[in-house]
């Protein structure tokens, strides 16, 4: 048990800087990746297509031995985190971890938090942060530009498109004078130097890649699930449409020297 | 026959220019609509992907009494035209009528394309044009934020988000003093206007909507398939997500005062 996969899966790109944080902290562990490249993004889509879609991201992971499932999806995890409940396994979504890390952080209780469409609509973070702690001043704002214009490469952080869209959507956050801003989205990281240029260096930036990697450690580590072995893990990917795009985009971003492989699999088939 | 409705599909929103056209040019034909908004955008898929999608909408349009089937989708149209060979009806994509017009209209050969990524790397309206005249200097510009953009509403013609993009993808087209430009996507006749006004007004601009409209008018009225009726025809939407958000875009956008419906259907079952 101890020893099997962590399964990991989102709608596309995003859920690697997850494994990327995963690598870091926990680099003996195998992972499998499922990433849903061929009905990216979650995040305009309706509650009940997501729900359909993570169930059947799930179901492929169940079809290996893990020992647990992360939805490194802010979308999944904040719309369908509920279909965890049922599971035979741990299950773990970003918005608990990021929702612990921003009520810690927050000195003057004004967080703000940026998501896709579906993500701000299901206001997950804002229930999870006022269940854990009263007086907050939360504020939500979806970003829904986000995740199309990482996906389509434009991630520098001088980029003029990249700050103009950043701008429109996070000047108002700015105006409440929030000093912790969490970043709903497993995607959004990888602009978190642009993000954090806007917002200025003192909002603490909750990076839900991070945070979820740092849960999930906590959480093996406390059942002694934490797989014992000196050797680096094995990672698998799968994605649902071809695996080249995937496969050089995924190499550039983890930069690991790891030998991998990524295989496309038919995900309506689950 | 003549009286069978036109089948239309596309990715998402975007074929809703050809239906406004061909309701502008032949307003007693009926119309059933899928857009495929369960997995929109097909641009950025890998070809595997799009023709397996191309063919369930094309499955799901037969499933109906339709004496044509237009793919108003300029990546489907690029990519999987070739599925319309082995149907037992009329098919018609958005590249040969496009192709036909710009090469009409083009005074010093030098011709402009625009598209998603995969109808980019298809070079699909370049052979076309190369088969219908000689020695004509075609340029091709893949913009595959467009259909992100214009599926989150950004689509004021003064917009600065949408002016920059579109100033990336087209400064490089004004530079080969091209005198037309395809807008080879049916989404992008929606931001016509934001187009032309960094292109400037001396360039023909060859709205894929209007242009298929007209083919397909033309492909009926020769074969002495043309509807005989004076009242309106009937318009049914179908779509692979929600309906309600489609309903009150397409509403909006098509300003057409008709009653129609929209519903949702599986199309992983076609």
């Amino acid at each position: 048990m101890a020893n099997d996969a962590i399964g990991i899966f989102d709608s596309g790109l995003g859920g690697l800087t997850t494994v990327k944080e995963l690598n870091r902290i926990l680099p003996m562990e195998d992972i499998i990746y499922f990433g849903d490249t061929g009905r990216v993004p979650y995040g305009t889509r309706s509650k009940d297509a997501i729900i359909k879609y993570a169930k059947q991201d799930i179901a492929f992971l169940k079809s290996f031995k893990v020992k647990m499932i992360i939805a490194a999806c802010g979308t999944v995890s904040s719309v369908a985190n509920f279909i965890g409940d049922s599971l035979p396994l741990p299950f773990i979504g970003i918005v608990k971890p990021c929702a612990i890390a921003a009520v810690k952080a927050t000195k003057n209780g004004k967080i703000g938090v940026i998501g896709t469409a579906a993500t701000i609509k299901s206001h997950a973070y804002l229930k999870e942060m006022n269940i854990l702690k009263e007086n907050l001043d939360i504020f939500e704002i979806a970003c829904p530009l986000f995740v199309p214009l990482i996906e389509s490469g434009i991630i520098s952080p001088g980029d003029p498109v990249l700050l103009e869209v950043a701008r429109r959507y996070l000047l108002e956050l700015k105006e409440k004078n929030i000093d912790t801003l969490i970043l709903g989205c497993t995607h959004y990281p990888i602009i978190m130097e642009a993000i954090s240029s806007i917002m200025g260096e003192n909002v603490n930036i909750i990076n839900s890649g991070r945070e979820t990697a740092i849960y999930a450690y906590e959480f093996l580590k406390n059942r002694g699930m934490l797989k014992k072995s000196d050797d680096h893990g094995k990672y698998l990917f799968y994605v649902s449409d071809t695996a080249d795009g995937f496969e050089s985009e995924a190499s550039k971003f983890l930069n690991l020297n790891l030998e991998y492989k990524c295989k496309k699999i038919d995900i309506e088939q689950y």
